[in-house]
């Protein structure tokens, strides 16, 4: 493993475009960790780790990805000869997506619905061959090929993969949870919440990526305002860096604030992560339904924030930010397909706000909420004076919060009262459910950011600790004006 | 010209990205018509409207876009031979970006600064063949090649130039307006503001493009919408189309509402530009200063809108809008590229701020203002009651406009007094002038999209004239939430 990540590594710095081994370790390996039974992951491992084999991982299908129990691959249990038959009944059916799928890999982690006795048992995990090893033909009943060209992540072959009745044995099923027996009896998992984990920590591994991605892109674009030259600030003065005109700073130096806060953030979020899978390995789930709220929220707020700061870098520099020699644009291409991977931004800004509208419900009912959601159950009774400091301005965001919480649900509840059921009443509200969910994580971006500067400052000379805290200044009055007509409402 | 035309608009409507030979009808053949004398027209035009020479514009160079004053390519005049002597002193004198120049052009109007006999006299058009008429190889002291990869435009070839010594006759500098003649007397152009025509009117046709570009993105998202089938809304009642969901619906409405806006403002734009331009012709000017500071507006604004909607347009499409087959990244660009060309972005409001400070001015001692800028004399003397439908937003708008002008002039003076001289005082309060050109150009768009369909709706069938007074309403509102803290302070 250390000699793959650190190839992994190198390419990173050497290449502008993503490695197509990066599947590999991000995601065929974690899947065999994490999924597979004592002697699976003895034997995948000795041959992944070695890059012996080379795998990927194939859940996205063309007709489904956020609606994960609707794929239609199937995995047909065959007792008689102890096989499951993989079987594509669509072209919809069809995985598409997968990184390294169309020329790279030659083994695939692909999830299937399994069905016994023609009964459903959910969706599985199945580790299956996909090419010879020496001539890396496709097998017989595997059809392989390139989704085509896309806005970015051009160099990671993205491929589909269709089966045919393709018969693989028992024991490539992943039965760390469920297990499928000789006689074709199915164990169910113990608990399907464990399989969580992963998912939240790809989410955190995003939001770091995020302040990296935006680093790099806000150096290129505040190196290349000080090189360049052009107009006149004043007549026959020469002409200025651009660094010098102040819209240019108004335009880049938010980057620098937000790539910090993102960077902080994630770090605070791997605490937490690393807390709460190990009370899971105590079977203690508390924190799970917390983390899992936070985790979609900033996932979706960092690639929508960076997303936008990296256009707003490339764009600074005018034409040559358009030029791939800038690099920017491959970055932007990489940072703005975070916004719809692990996880569509909408559809995880509502799965934060389902968790805000329960712990507002729990806080009517007196119940003591979770600390990220606590400010929820201190009644805001009338509109606290403006304290014009970081920690007012993070006040100020929790008051925001509270309000779209509370308008998110009354709008719900008057729905509901106008005779529609939960469902639609929840859809007609769900752009107030976004805005709530938005400003939750706004608030909580700011007052962490504001405390693991506090926090870390001690260790830090005064110069340093200077500069630190005018970005979370900077960071606080930004989103204060951007916002205003919140904090005014 | 008319087949040339046709087949410019055929390859738009077969092919994704743009054709290279677009320069040779948007730029090369209507600098030969707004800049060559009567001689000169006749001549080229005859070889370039039958495309027997392929022609670009070549302008920017490696060094400067912004700033034309610091074009550092020479055109020395010779009065011995009669010739002009085209040089690239540096290598930042290459010219750089011109679209077909790499492979396509064998032709090219370059903007260089000329010299007679050590005296500056501006930059001025040349026509200079770059490739041999048979064989296409670059003449002798003719560098050429291509600048590399970009986000888009990458079928158009963009190019790079140089010039070592390069000897062209004096009948090549294009002679319209000034004018050398054989001894080297250089006659100066009768009034330096007759360019300003050719430079508004491809703003006017940005504005158009925008409107199209954004149609295109916004058709393929809602048909998408349409067709695709995700999740479900209520449990076992199937999966609906994703443009049931109203969060969905958010995204996309407003980009059709903003093309069709985009669309009748162009159209109001063009017939202020042809009557400017009959004007012109007259000897008379007196509205040019008003065309030119709401074209500078109307181009900032709709490119960064149309960018910002053709992203959402094509998020909202999840994996399936990040591939190329999609077409929405190629559309995208397209569109955010001319939020650089044609006048970047912030120049640009900051030129229509400078109107707009002047308007202020002037209305404070007691001048009639132009139409578009008249409610600037309208002393606001206090916050009017809100009033609730699509004028009342629109005065709503202009009272932010005003507010946004009058508090930048306040922000300039006030750096004044401080002692700053009045461009570092400009300079310092850049971010509120871009802000007060962005407020003025909102409710510009807004008023002009309201009266124009007001306007053109009597010939209208109810049901299309309902849809369309849909589409204003949800313009204005949408803007009054996104600005709702401008109207609220």
């Amino acid at each position: 493993m250390p000699s793959a990540t650190y190839r992994s590594l190198l390419h990173t710095a050497v290449f502008k475009d993503n490695s197509p081994f990066s599947l590999h370790l991000a995601m065929f390996i974690p899947a065999i960790l994490g999924q597979a039974d004592e002697e699976q992951r003895k034997y995948w491992m000795k041959r992944a780790s070695k890059m012996e084999i080379i795998g990927t991982y194939a859940q996205t299908e063309l007709g489904h990805g956020t609606f994960i129990r609707g794929l239609e691959t199937t995995a047909t249990y065959d007792p008689k000869t102890e096989e499951f038959i993989l079987h594509s009944p669509t072209l919809t059916a069809y995985k598409w997506w997968p990184g390294s799928l169309a020329h790279t890999a030659n083994y695939c982690v692909v999830m299937a619905h399994l069905y016994i006795n023609g009964k459903s048992c959910g969706v599985q995990p199945f580790i299956v061959q996909l090419r010879d090893e020496e001539t890396h033909q496709p097998l017989p009943g595997i059809k392989l090929g390139e989704i085509g060209a896309k806005l970015g992540f051009n160099t990671v072959n993205n491929g589909f993969l269709g089966f045919d009745q393709h018969r693989i044995p028992r024991n490539r099923m992943l039965m760390k949870n469920a297990q499928v027996l000789k006689d074709g009896t199915f164990k169910r998992s113990p608990n399907s919440k464990l399989t969580y984990g992963t998912m939240v920590y790809v989410r955190v591994v995003i939001v770091n990526g995020m302040a990296n991605q935006l680093a790099r892109a806000v150096t290129i674009a505040v190196r290349y305002s000080a090189v360049r030259r052009q107009s006149e600030l004043k007549p026959d003065a020469g002409e200025p860096q651009i660094l010098d005109y102040v819209t240019q700073q108004h335009k880049l130096f938010i980057g620098i604030a937000s790539s910090h806060a993102f960077s902080l953030t994630a770090k605070w979020l791997t605490r937490m992560y690393q807390k709460v899978t190990a009370d899971l390995e105590k079977g203690n789930l508390d924190e799970l339904p917390e983390l899992h709220a936070i985790a979609c929220c900033l996932k979706a707020v960092t690639t929508t924030d960076t997303s936008v700061l990296v256009e707003r870098s490339r764009m600074s520099c005018g034409g040559h930010g358009y030029m791939l020699s800038s690099n920017l644009p491959q970055i932007y291409g990489l940072v703005t397909a975070a916004c719809t991977y692990e996880g569509e931004n909408t559809v995880l800004m509502l799965q934060t706000a389902r968790s805000l509208v329960k712990a507002w419900e729990q806080a009517q009912s007196g119940k003591r909420l979770s600390p990220t959601m606590s400010y929820l159950s201190e009644k805001v009774t009338s509109r606290q004076k403006w304290d014009n400091c970081v920690d007012g301005i993070v006040n100020g965001f929790r008051q925001v919060a509270y309000g779209k919480v509370e308008s998110a649900v009354k709008s719900i509840r008057k729905y509901v009262r106008r005779g529609l059921g939960p469902e639609d009443a929840w859809n007609m509200s769900s752009v107030q459910l976004v805005a709530a969910s938005e400003a939750h994580c706004r608030a909580f971006l700011l007052s962490t950011y504001k405390s693991e500067v506090d926090r870390t400052a001690g260790s830090l000379s005064q110069p340093l600790k200077k500069a630190l805290n005018y970005l979370v200044e900077l960071y606080a009055i930004y989103w204060a004006l951007e916002k205003v007509g919140d904090l005014l409402l």
